[in-house]
């Protein structure tokens, strides 16, 4: 077994909140990430797909193969997107670093598999000091 | 003459347009980056000063008080904030980072001369690719 | 179950070496690290949690409690301090990595499951070529 | 059990091919990372040991230990080397990053061990976006 | 005046030598830089262009622009290449980063110059630790 | 013109203060810097050159040549040692970074010269947030 990992970037707009409550209690729950107006990150996310080393060509699975998953099926929808009112996977969610991990890890699983490897990880950093991961 | 260097941070949304151009002109022109919808990045603030070194203190300021200055001045008014909607600074002004210099600049010079150094540099870092410096 | 990470930072200085030996004795074992008069890092901390995303935040932890946990409970203890003399949870340890990665694991734990999640790991980067980890 | 890690570079050439392909079939499967006339990297090496912390030296290993293992047996036979033409251990083989680090694998284990440490991951980091770990 | 940068990366083979001089005389002068066999680098280029913002647009020159002009006339011939061997705008020279920066710098200028801009710097960083800049 | 730039490390302890000053007056003026028990930092030296290319070799100075004379007239000096004890050149001096960087030029200035290139700028950085640049 072989991890392979790739990076892609996208810079998005996003707040955190719940339509439901008052924006004194989102305020209370998210301080500053519940700004009405909108913040936005540089998010890195860092896919790992894992499995055998194919002998005919050295590779888990060709990583510009990875590449183009990631940036069709993520990129595409996120760069330079607001998530909150634009990323369709992540309509009806909490726009957390925690949800998008989740979310992008269901996004991508049905693609990496067809390609015949595994997924491992999804990574989100959405700061230099702040970021999630999750295994399935 | 030595130069100080501080890096502060800043994570805000923003958009590129002119609000007297249709949608499909700043499309045009901004691409991407004119998203109405707005998208948003992590900043990276570098301000530069320069100055004798104190025979007292060894320092040409304390960059305490240098951090002081930007955070009050720059970063309370730009971190989780709109750039578009909600910097005093920014108003009127298309959100590039080229602007942002510029203005960050005229914002910081006054406090900085207070303290008896010269502003040397602003520069703000977009992404990991892009990058503007302004030297007054 | 999601993983959260937060990442901090402190700036000690330390030692390595037993005191029931000689310098010479010191020396051999732990090289320049032994230096009697001190040498000191930019350590950088990474704390990861573990848990369920709450469905109402979409968080596991509010990472702003998690950073409130790690300051109070190490950073205000280990930034400009030195390790061997000022920080009461490495007294009688000697200063590596190693067992700095698990005496901040055990300061930690308890906090993190007062809030609900579960501690991870413990990362310690002494240098960008050296880390160490503790998964309890 | 605690977790070391080291980092090492190497800067080398490589190509990824198959002798018995035409070079069209190998542009094919390999893209740009075929051509003839070799490209290359600046690899990033992490090794991670795992072990018991001495008590008498607060290590797992000596760092410095770790370090001249992977400087004798790695360093020495890639920095500034064809992959393909001169790394004994990467004879026979594609010049994948998962092939090199399933090899760097192998070739370290013993001297790890010998050293009473545990082998636990070998990370090639190939550029800031691609990078493969092997756990044995 | 304002000053912008990008940053763009390619990953090459190399090797420093003078085709009349002997191997030996070549290591001398060029250690293991010399390697018959080739070695490489991931090297990252920064171009700096200095200009006046556009009142229309914000901008010294859109960065997407400046982007295609470094992808077109530097990366597309450098990227997975040998520099000695392919790169048309290093033929005769040595393929120091020092006649790199230099050499893309006689490359960029006049495209720079057709989009009303003033090409500042190239950087070429080798490695984490050498680096080089050509002002002109 | 061209300029040559190598990155050199170095961990060390330090303290800020006045020797004639009484703790509160440091603490007053040096904040946290002036904690009498040490603490310290891993440094990052960044030592630029300028000079014509050689047509021979294509450099301004052998880049190795450079790392030595830094390893040499400044690491051996500083590394895992404390600047205020230990680093003749700073004796009498204030640890500030600025007095590094000042301090740092003067032990370099004549071994530069003595192979032939000028020297252009000395940068210290303290942490990821702070540095400083002297030119002479």
């Amino acid at each position: 077994m072989v991890y392979l990992t790739r990076r892609e970037r996208f810079s998005a707009a996003h707040r955190m909140f719940r339509q439901e409550w008052t924006d004194e209690k989102n305020a209370e729950v998210f301080g500053k990430c519940s700004n009405p107006n909108w913040h936005g990150h540089n998010y890195e996310l860092y896919v790992t797909i894992k499995g055998e080393i194919s002998a005919k060509t050295g590779f888990i699975m060709n990583i510009s193969t990875l590449k183009q998953i990631i940036r069709e099926r993520i990129i595409k929808k996120t760069d330079h997107k607001n998530i909150n009112l634009e990323v369709d996977f992540m309509q009806g969610k909490i726009a957390t670093a925690e949800n998008l991990a989740v979310s992008i890890w269901e996004e991508l699983k049905p693609f990496i598999e067809k390609e015949g490897a595994e997924l491992h990880c999804v990574r989100i950093c959405e700061t230099e000091n702040n970021s999630t991961e999750y295994y399935g």
